[in-house]
């Protein structure tokens, strides 16, 4: 009996889709399995990714504006071109939409997208509209490297210390505000009192300029925080062939996450290693190179959370003596399970 | 009150939705509204388009294997890069699923695309997996220009010929017949009869080698047939600030697709001219460039369907004394009308 995409995961299921392709042509650099594929095209080097997000699994208008959508859409994908340390350029967008769908709502959508693009020089060149049962907006975008090239996931070294940008856990406990917020008073009081809370969910800011210094500071490995930041810790661990060590109690927990955490009857720590979509970069960098990563990221915090190690054990320390097997925590679209 | 999606209709609410948009960087060649992007990245020129295929919208699995999904989600975007005279390289495959679907269904829709990919020169380099309540497909495809450089929409002029090859109207009769076969003995009949039909419904092939040579033998403006003949042989006029006249009767029509227009009460002029899928090249070159042409062509049938002309009326002359517009042809993917 064959499996379904549910019972497989994401992670095996893509696995096994990958498993189907031939021997990529000597012009990929980077294949599937990294934030971005790195080609060779016409002479020069581009980066490509893309991303699927659906009405219902990825945003809920109501939850988000429309502009915030076509904000997040651009932005999750210009996380993925940052993480490589690139320069995001040119973007695709395809768009399905009901038919009964107000034009002005797609509008708003473009309006969001337009307003990401510029923010951060993309050109959007193209894409598709489609007829459908609920909005998808799908993005491709494409990128050059950076001055100091391009930075994978597979380059960690045990030994390379674990660094965060900005804070983390905003985002899972935005979002989970925002769905309660309506039946939930209390949701709803900490809705108002962290507002950022609810922008972290529906405006992720990708750490663009961040990818690039870090990139030119000599990081070894870097990855947006998408996952959940001990699922993509995790990624790069793997990648990489070693292991890891997190010192749970050194995660930057963005403001309120601890109350929201409260709230729902989990710990801070939980919320911020597990909940994913912070479009935060982890990045693994040698130790001497610290002083250097943190005057280039200026005014972007920074903090060490952890080191990589040889073999390939994935712990987390909750400083309480006790450990936690990484694998446990991340987002698995297919199967829904945090 | 705001009109929706629907109203709106796909070409109106793609020109609102591009308005959105800012001027694009000046690395922008080749912007939205031809069959593919050009951009300036990394000092080389590179070719980007996506599409986005809807399961019940642009495929149903019954009607055609996941294999035959996954063949033509890549076969419909290297077409427009065929139609651009490029040489297709790179694809994003994001793919949404049921978690209830068989991993084997999605194994072998990337049998498909691996398929295609192999057979036109295609690295797969990367993509997305999510969860969704439908089979899609959403593809990201990269391209260089070929050796004779891009071929837009936009360069027709007066006296141009226009010229389509293979034969027209197989999808499309091939898709009116997969979906009644179930209940009508005839349909099931001439489906047995013509197996081609099936088959130009459910994997299409891209006219690669066809656009490059056509762009070498001195070919003005170039679009493949997704849209149906007349309306995409609109485009170009559009594009070219043009007019055209086209002869309904020298339009290539399918073996078999005159059976299925009297089977279904139409005509195999009119079920060629707007039944769109056909995913051949239509071509506007100088008549003293035919010759060139057709021996580049080799192999691939091509007709001389009409000539460009001033002005900006597009008319379908059936050959009969009367005259159709052009404009009330083709497929809109909200309203779902032909």
């Amino acid at each position: 009996m064959t499996l379904s995409a549910g019972e497989l995961g994401e992670f095996e299921l893509i696995e096994r889709l990958l498993a189907r392709l031939g021997a990529p042509s000597e012009d990929v650099v980077v294949g599937p399995g990294d934030d971005a594929a790195v080609v060779r095209i016409g002479g020069a080097i581009a980066l490509a990714t893309a991303d699927l997000l659906l009405e219902g699994v990825h945003f809920e208008i109501g939850l988000s504006s429309p502009s915030d959508v076509g904000w997040k859409a651009l932005a999750v994908n210009l996380s993925d071109v940052a993480a490589m340390g690139g320069v995001p350029r040119f973007a695709l967008v395809s768009l399905g939409s009901p038919a009964a769908t107000p034009a002005s709502t797609l509008e708003q959508i473009y309006d969001g997208l337009q307003e990401c693009a510029r923010t951060f020089g993309v050109s959007i060149v193209g894409g598709d509209t489609v007829r459908a049962d609920r909005l998808i907006v799908s993005l491709a975008l494409l990128g050059e490297p950076g001055e100091a090239g391009i930075v994978t996931r597979s380059g960690a070294r045990p030994g390379d210390s674990v660094y965060v940008t900005g804070a983390i856990g905003g985002a899972a406990a935005g979002f989970a505000l925002l769905r309660a917020a309506a039946d939930d008073e209390r949701a709803s009081a900490l809705l108002a009192r962290y507002p950022r809370l609810a922008d972290a969910h529906r405006r992720p800011t990708p750490r663009v300029r961040e990818g690039l210094v870090a990139a030119r500071a000599g990081a070894h490995a870097m990855i947006d925080v998408s996952d959940g930041l001990a699922r993509d810790v995790g990624h790069i661990c793997e990648a990489s062939r070693t292991g890891v060590t997190l010192q749970a109690r050194a995660v930057p927990v963005a403001d309120g996450v601890a109350e929201v955490a409260e709230w729902a009857g989990s710990d801070a720590s939980s919320l911020a290693v597990g909940g994913g979509d912070d479009y935060e970069l982890a990045i693994a960098i040698p130790a001497e190179q610290l002083d250097a990563l943190s005057s280039a990221l200026g005014s972007t915090p920074v903090a060490r959370i952890g080191v990589i190690e040889e073999g390939h054990g994935m712990v987390l320390d909750p400083g309480d003596g006790g450990f936690v097997e990484l694998s446990s925590l991340g987002w698995n679209h297919f199967s829904g399970e945090a």
